[in-house]
């Protein structure tokens, strides 16, 4: 497969004419100008997106892909590996934050195996696209070799062309990820990985000095991958691939792009290394308590919408987030401008 | 009507067995300890007002109070007076914010006309409470008479025992109300008015600082009003007074109480020197972009849960608040805990 079919083209999408007619709408709505704040430079960016002065979104698909993860064994979370596969049973059955928040909120929740140590049984909700049981372990060599990294980028951009809708919210689960995603924003980033690595799931102090020291073993092993997609193949892991290929999909088709923290902005940034206009697609959803994720939003230039010291994963910051986002259309939508309402302006 | 009558006790809720229950079960559900950050917070203050480890939010009501203000003639404002009355008839015929926000999330919304220079016709979601129309000039004497303050207090504690639900989102309209919060927050909570005082729905830097002068001199004017009631007498407004009678009944009631911006927080504040413990059932909505709103929030020691620079008022920010307090109460009653789930806990 060559890189030009593996990674789609994603155009600049600014549309002056456009955002000056949004700008409009906006002021011309029975509120002094500017005055919902953040919520209409949302309003604005959902109709740059879907193209659309009155922006519907429609079908919201909360993708959770999981794998596993060879670094684990290095001891760089707070939890077993198993818990991983432990998680995707308790996404299926409803139980997990992401679960209970998805179903508030309407939003239809996929989770794809991209590489679990474990074999799940067929059922609804549940997409099968593993590459391995979990990669290799990244101290000692790649994650994963190039082919895998080519087939769960592919991979991910099939689940979200199978997609209806036009929004799709990011989702993971992944023992050891934050560590991937500290390693991928210290090598795409230049950032410094001890500025880049916090404590995950709950490593304590000690547990935090080790992984930063095996982070760093790790960053230097892999020195000569230094383009997005090596630096990939290097670090791992399978789910973060297939959310880089998710979001090359949903940003080619225009989907709005829901990035929940650390781990799924991760995926941002090796797309967006990829191609350059992906964050044009992208809304944060919220800025993560896990301090690599502020540094890696001011790089992307995404200000997270919700602060609520989250340290999750799953998709759950961005299910949260979810009805700003319906509020920004609706603002657009359906609140009456001055004209309409008989309301007198500004003196 | 005696004090007593007038303002009902709101007691000290703490419960530290209900609290310790609420935590532990809070830490047994399937995520790391704390991992949904003020999430978690929310959820234990919910379910602390509610009394309950599984709280359920019923029948929520977004009560609009209206009311204007004859300070408004000194040009304290960007928006002539007659605003009032024609966002009260957009409130009710559906375009304004609060109206779009509230029909996408299932809040009733009822206005309070407590005292608006207009007569409206009777019609469904219109309350009529007029004190008079609109406060007298609070620059030349008190915004209300001593008994006029009380019989605002008075409808709004009766508005609230008519409405069904345990949870109230306060809003508020009133071309002038922004000095009425300035002006309680600089005698309530010992401010200096200048920084209690913004541009409010928009005012430029020369009105501004004429704002500020005017307030100086309505502060000096009523030195003498120095207890909760003789400020919120001097300085209004009729809407002011009717929230506060409504927070007081809320309070007492064990009612959510989603506290808007500047001028809802306001009310809150004389609310709570009137009963210090009716903060323990408010939650703050958002941070304003208003500056006195941020001084206000830390007096009452309250944690805003969005800061999206909103300014509007009229509950725009409670209602986008709202979906997080749903989320908090469904994260206690629908997230599995570790047992149930079968997932390995922190190694």
């Amino acid at each position: 497969m060559t890189d030009t079919a593996l990674i789609p083209d994603v155009p600049d999408i600014t549309d002056a004419a456009l955002a000056a007619r949004l700008q409009a709408a906006l002021d011309n709505k029975t509120k002094p100008v500017g005055a919902l704040g953040r919520l209409e430079t949302l309003a604005l960016r959902i109709g740059t997106i879907l193209g659309s002065e009155r922006p519907v979104l429609e079908a919201p698909q909360m993708l959770v892909c999981a794998g596993d993860h060879g670094l684990a064994a290095r001891g760089v979370s707070a939890y077993p590996s198993d818990v991983t596969w432990q998680m995707v049973e308790n996404f299926l059955a409803g139980g997990a934050a992401v679960s209970v928040l998805a179903r508030q909120h309407g939003l239809a929740l996929t989770v794809v195996d991209c590489g679990v140590r474990r074999d799940f049984q067929p059922r609804p909700g549940l997409v099968s696209r593993r590459i391995a049981a979990g990669t290799s372990d990244a101290s000692v060599g790649p994650a994963m070799t190039p082919e895998q990294c080519a087939q769960a980028i592919a991979n991910g951009r099939e689940v979200v062309r199978a997609l209806p809708g036009n929004a799709l919210l990011l989702g993971e689960m992944g023992i050891g990820n934050s560590s991937t995603a500290a390693l991928l924003l210290a090598r795409l980033a230049g950032q410094d990985v001890g500025a880049c690595t916090g404590a995950g799931t709950g490593l304590d102090a000690a547990g935090l000095a080790r992984k930063r020291a095996v982070l760093r073993d790790v960053l230097a092993l892999h020195a000569n991958a230094t383009t997005p997609l090596a630096a990939l193949a290097a670090f791992g892991g399978f789910e973060v691939a297939t959310l880089v290929g998710s979001v090359l999909q949903a940003a080619q088709e225009r989907r709005v792009i829901v990035v929940d923290g650390f781990i799924a902005s991760a995926a941002v940034l090796v797309a967006q290394a990829l191609q350059p206009h992906v964050t044009q697609r992208c809304i944060a959803a919220h800025g993560s308590a896990e301090p690599g994720h502020a540094l890696l939003l001011k790089y992307l230039w995404l200000t997270p919408l919700l602060s609520l010291d989250l340290r999750l994963g799953e998709g759950s910051g961005g299910a949260l987030a979810w009805p700003l986002l319906e509020s920004a259309c609706r603002i657009l939508r359906e609140m009456a401008s001055f004209e309409a309402a008989g309301v007198s302006r500004k003196a």
